[in-house]
């Protein structure tokens, strides 16, 4: 199984808006691989069919064959015919799979199936987590209607995300970085806010990791105020664009003709559009994975909103002093209020630290009795 | 000597100014352990005698024995005779030291004493790192002449030590706090700022890990602020308190007739004590270990000054938003400006993560050339 989510892995950036699945075909004595495959780009073959056609090609015999699988067999006509029939048809003689597919579609049938076939079926508890984890985004959409939120920040040791003056290239060192565009890459869409696109133009695709395709971008941007000369204007998608109703419509044909894709949404009272809305634009869109990868403004209003799912947290060794914060929140009076989250991940790359949040159950309080220290 | 290690961690909070150092006495076959000891309170025995007569409280011959010790065992007449001569006497016939003395009175000597005396004599490599970091601040004070500091910070994943409003209590939980205080066991001096004692009025002992003593307190009050009243004059020992010359002297005397130790300093032309001189002195008591557990100004002016040797820093899972920071810097204009650090270790204490950075060797930048995100 280990080596079935390591050839899931492979297929990151490959599957959108399909899970990411890895097959191992092993021989009934358990001594030898048959063969191997993942998910391929949606229309293509899934896993199961891409391990029995390698057996195939190295005129394997999977008669009686064990399947490792990360994801329960689909059971569904989708795009392609239900793989727990291609296993069915093979011959398999047993099925091991490390996680329910949550897709309403599937949900149990396809190890269901199987077993009506004939074919043992067994779950793989050890590796639920990992195959979950892999897939997190599809899970949450496929339980919630909503893409998995990962907020993506780096900051110094005392928390600042740049100098007062804005200067933030870099605070973090060339390995949090390029890990930092492995984990856009996995993503559908990044998200980014106008004050982070006029401040530092960025591109916001994946450079620095190989990737079969590039994420889709998006842009907060209530007034339309991206220039036009943005380089996130020159991707190889549209730039979808969220904009206030009353953003000026000339400047929203503009924009159109630049290749951008207008999305108007009603704004606040201060003007601001509501995170609920893009997010409820994006999960339409059958995103997975968000990566928000923004300013503190934009932030801290998803943060606010509760909508964020994950915090991806680089911390460099440096101090920066008086600077600017990643997410703008508060100011709060009781710690109470503060956002309670817990530590997901704390790793060394490189020379900073990848620090990942995640969301604290509401009864996992801090203890905030009152005492001298 | 991985035991003779444990031993040596045992004697935290006992040796002060002397190293804390463990010893094992093994037979020739290295089959029984003999004896065991570790360095007891100043004026008493050191590690190799306790083994010593501990092997000999149980009747054990130790003669051909090996003996495994944390630091070379002494070779002049301090407070006890030489741990050297005490070995040789007993007619060991090996022994195994993980790290140099560093005492210029020491300092190879007793290895070579050892060995004149027909005495096996060898190093573990494998452990000097361990026994020097056991012994940090009795290393720096003989190699600098002056003791480790090691800053203590508690923040959240924004980089909030407080509100607003200043509550922080509490960031970290009850494990973290209890990690702070084994921290501020080892330490000769807890040291604090007059912000931090008029707000907090803290106590700055040790309670919540057993401890055999109590670390000295000190506090930085150039204008000789504190209440009469604080918990901090309510010590075992007296509150070394540092003022500036110009403090009013009535309230000296005040302080003095209250029990605390009073030394004047010079005041800079902001009326602030200047790091440095607080440090000499603090040096000349033979403290090995300062713990600066203090507020966001004196955080600031030590590690401006470049007197902080370490930082030590529980990250709360949670997000304060605008608050205080932990130490007041900058604000600078370039990156470079910022204080280069490294990051010693990572490790979750509870539900929050001890930290530990420290400085990073000037030639260790981050990369700081211009580019597009």
């Amino acid at each position: 199984m280990a080596l079935a989510l390591s050839l899931a892995e492979q297929a990151i950036g490959l599957t959108d808006p399909n899970p990411r699945v890895g097959c191992v075909l092993v021989s009934a004595d358990g001594r030898w691989i048959l063969g191997q495959g993942h998910t391929q780009p949606p229309g293509q073959a899934h896993a199961e069919v891409m391990a029995l056609r390698d057996a195939q090609s190295r005129g394997h015999d999977v008669r009686g064959a064990t399947a490792y699988v990360t994801l329960e067999p689909c059971a569904h006509h989708g795009r392609t015919p239900p793989c727990c029939d291609a296993l069915a048809a093979a011959g398999v003689g047993k099925v091991v799979a490390a996680a329910l597919d949550p897709n309403p579609q599937v949900n149990g049938q396809g190890m269901a199936r199987l077993q009506a076939a004939g074919i043992c079926t067994e779950w793989s508890q050890a590796h639920a987590t990992a195959a979950r984890e892999l897939n997190i985004g599809f899970f949450q959409r496929m339980a919630l209607g909503r893409p998995w939120v990962r907020l993506k920040a780096a900051s110094s040791a005392d928390g600042q995300a740049a100098l007062g003056n804005g200067r933030s290239q870099w605070i973090t060192q060339e390995p949090a970085r390029r890990d930092g565009h492995a984990w856009r890459r996995r993503a559908g869409v990044v998200l980014t806010g106008i004050g982070t696109a006029r401040h530092d133009n960025p591109r916001l695709d994946v450079r620095l990791v190989p990737t079969a395709r590039q994420p889709r971008r998006a842009l907060v941007d209530a007034r339309l105020e991206l220039p036009l000369e943005a380089a996130l204007l020159d991707g190889p998608d549209a730039l979808i664009v969220y904009h206030a109703n009353s953003a000026p419509a000339d400047r929203a044909r503009t924009l159109q003709a630049r290749g951008a894709e207008l999305v108007a949404l009603p704004a606040d009272t201060t003007g601001r559009l509501i995170p609920a809305d893009v997010l409820a634009d994006l999960a339409g869109r059958q995103f997975n994975e968000i990566h928000l990868e923004a300013g503190p403004a934009l932030n801290g209003a998803w943060l606010a909103a509760g909508l964020v799912d994950e915090i991806l947290l680089y911390l460099a060794p440096a101090l920066l002093g008086a600077g600017l914060p990643w997410a703008r929140l508060g100011p709060w009076e009781t710690l109470e209020e503060a956002l309670r989250w817990q530590w997901h991940e704390h790793t060394a790359v490189g020379a900073d630290l990848r620090l990942r949040l995640r969301p604290s159950p509401p009864a996992h309080r801090a203890d905030s009795s009152p005492a001298s220290a």
